[in-house]
């Protein structure tokens, strides 16, 4: 019979408290796959619960492919369910590249609790509404799955304005250029401002991706330090006094890694550094308004008084990456250089989606759905820095976003780079290394959490085994020399 | 009252012939934008046939925007019919980045014939098909609206593999990089095997999509003039010995723009070449399954067997270019240098059209509809050689393309770059002129003619129009110097 406890006193319902324990055995291998379970019946019987209450979380782990039920057999844990020594290629190395596959690896694997990837949960989509917008378009579809416009669908961009003019920033819908992404769009503005050699200013730690864009351009990254409201000014103007960076690239809302946003007072310093220099800046509002407690800051766009602003965000954070659809801000000194490189990109997006988000925004779509989502992030948020304060050992230090979907640990390094990476990932729990980060080891150790896509279960769970990993590992570990925490 | 003539002895349905006439007035400013046309009633007794005709050719201008009715009020000419003369940007330069701009442009006004764009029809989409696949996936639209797999969705690999097996070319899905289209898959094969400042050997004319990637990459054309049967192979020899290429960009079946195939023995003689001179090839078969005439010779691919061609094709052009679905088979050795590419371009394409697709391949959607569409293609095209035959005065040649969209018309230069291109436009038809391929003025003026997206009756009143155009031209202007047909 299975060892669960179960609480009547807590908060969370009977039947999520069964699931969430089933989780956490057959992540840690306790439950493997083809494990039987017992019997509704048996279950209800020696918790003294309904059986109501046990179908719900066999109902819930079945929806989550964890289990499988087959009439007049059984409950099983699911085969899907892969030991991560099974995926003998994740955690292989800790580098961008590969820290981003292992997460989008993870993503596919069941039997993991993943706190891997600054992502959206896809069980929080606004699905029937988007795909209500979808159906209406049945009678437009062939002119949709023709050749689209390079610039993006016209009325997108005429509702990304308007999102835009929300936030302050005035723009037209004709400087806004549709993009596959924020990937495409930081590609694109890379590629239209740098030459091959040029350094690019990134705060340090930073998003992997530009790493990999900054890569494949040949251009080279110089790391400013992040603080706790946002890059060191006095290393920034020596950094960009003896290195001459053509433009510096920045995530200044609950930034990932870390969850920091700069605050409002060094926006306006970085835009006078910015202007004293000749500085472009890429700014990066993926995350801008996934805001739990008021907006954020002035954006530097909003200040940008002569056009050094190359302003650029997306909907895969505020509703699904599988949209593909990001946008920039065009200044007009570099309008005609990015629709050509878009041109020589992939020509244009895919017309269906960008058409049924057009009328999704139109309709308010997107305002309601962060009405619903943002308490439900806030409370993932609260659940991971409770989890922290109660489960971590004194000497580990953490970020408090205040929106987003990251947050960043430090601590006194005691063990070789991806030891903790490993170890969590032999009890099904994943989370990002932050050596993936780092330019070179230190005397600490970091790492991401990403609150976005978990429940608070998993995530009280999840905390709670690496609460206990790196307890055991500065118990028995050595530190090497001082340490100083990051944030 | 209108002045159209109807033959009751032609092939074209009558409601078709008054179509056809009414956007030939429309197009060429003869009936402008509010113009009210003849009651049903009146039109039928003035041309003595049944009021059914007219109405039935009312309903197609309607259907495809050329006219609007309003009950009560009668029948008028769109207010979106643009006169060219309103369209100022258009045909402004005759550059390979501004042609590309007008061909998109054009396919979004209403009151042009475009003969402009090697593109398929939207009429004749498998919207049906592919929507009910869309509609079947609801219930995994949560996964398909995440993020998804760098290389594409693995079942669309599977069903991608197969169908290069049944071309003869034995592929692993996980050999398989699904693409934004055939236009990615350029952009990331030249920048995975070349170094800023290469050399890349293309056809003259080519693809002006590739001269945008090589510009945007920074490499340098290195142009093959093509001839009926395929590039010149001393030329090419020649070339490669002086200029040392790092790799042969080809688009070998029913090639765009001049519609031209090239032979087997060509292709053996090149693959030898290839080898010789240790030089890579990325053939772009895009056009390759729009054959009118049983398949095309074995493609490069086939007969690789030292892994030097980068074989790339899509789906915008035997099915829609709006899925922005292309693949490219990576070679062992740049396989990593391609994936880590598209992890810093734009991380993965939509999972929704990706799996939709997969399952509309599977089903044997693709072969139902080439099956369907092939036969109409084919006959647009005899069309455009009969017209061209019919129409053109003798000093004009033309290709004879056996697939694809594309026909190369060559004739003396007897007027300024444009000036052919402009009168056809004020007339309301559009062509792409032949200077946004060549680099240098010449004595010789080329237009490329696309029969794809067309009507026969559409296609013939163009090339009539061009005809008396190009005839008007001969008569006055001056030829300047020799000249050669192209082809």
């Amino acid at each position: 019979m299975l060892d669960l406890t179960i609480n009547r006193d807590s908060k969370p319902p009977l039947y999520r408290q069964i699931a969430e324990q089933i989780k956490t055995q057959i992540s840690n291998g306790r439950l493997p796959a083809n494990s039987r379970l017992p019997t509704v019946r048996g279950l209800a019987r020696s918790l003294g619960v309904t059986r109501l209450t046990v179908q719900n979380a066999y109902a819930e782990l079945q929806a989550d492919g964890w289990v499988e039920a087959t009439v007049g057999r059984g409950t099983f844990v699911s085969t899907a369910v892969q030991q991560m020594s099974l995926q003998p290629t994740i955690g292989q190395y800790l580098t961008p590249d590969s820290a981003i596959n292992d997460m989008l690896a993870i993503n596919q694997v069941i039997g993991v609790r993943s706190m891997a990837m600054a992502h959206a949960d896809p069980s929080l989509f606004p699905m029937d509404a988007f795909w209500q917008q979808m159906a209406q378009l049945r009678l437009e579809a062939n002119q949709l799955f023709s050749y689209g416009p390079i610039q993006g669908d016209a009325a997108l961009r005429v509702a990304i304005a308007a999102l835009l003019h929300e936030d302050g920033m005035a723009t037209s819908p004709d400087d806004i250029l549709v993009t596959s992404g924020a990937m495409q769009s930081i590609s694109l503005a890379a590629q239209a401002i740098c030459q091959p050699g040029d350094m690019v200013l990134v705060e340090q730690p930073t998003f992997l991706g530009v790493l990999n864009v900054l890569k494949a351009q040949e251009l080279r990254p110089l790391h400013l330090p992040i603080q706790s409201h946002g890059p060191n000014l006095d290393q920034m103007e020596q950094l960009i006094k003896t290195h001459r960076p053509r433009c510096f690239y920045t995530v200044a809302n609950y930034h990932n890694p870390t969850g920091i946003t700069t605050s409002a007072a060094k926006r306006q310093a970085i835009l006078q550094l910015a202007q004293k220099y000749n500085l472009l800046i890429i700014e990066d509002d993926i995350y801008g308004k996934l805001s739990f407690a008021g907006p954020p800051p002035s954006s530097y766009k909003q200040q940008d008084d002569d056009d050094r602003v190359l302003y650029l965000s997306s909907f895969s954070k505020v509703l699904m990456p599988g949209l593909r659809v990001g946008y920039l801000i065009m200044p007009p000194a570099w309008r005609d250089q990015l629709l050509t490189l878009r041109r020589a990109t992939d020509l244009c997006g895919t017309g269906l989606l960008q058409r049924a988000l057009a009328h999704f925004l139109q309709d308010g779509g997107l305002k309601k759905h962060l009405r619903r989502v943002l308490p439900i992030y806030q409370e993932r948020r609260d659940a991971l820095l409770n989890g922290l304060q109660r489960w971590m050992p004194t000497a580990v230090r953490w970020s408090e976003p205040q929106g987003g979907f990251s947050c960043w640990l430090s601590l006194p390094r005691c063990a070789p780079p991806g030891v903790l990476y490993h170890q969590a990932l032999q009890n099904g729990f994943a989370f990002t290394p932050g050596e993936a980060y780092m330019l070179e080891e230190s005397n600490q150790e970091y790492l991401r959490l990403c609150f976005g896509n978990l429940s608070t279960e998993g995530i009280e769970a999840g905390v709670k085994l690496l609460g206990m990993l790196i307890q055991k590992q500065l118990a028995t570990g050595q530190t090497h020399g001082d340490w100083l925490p990051y944030v």
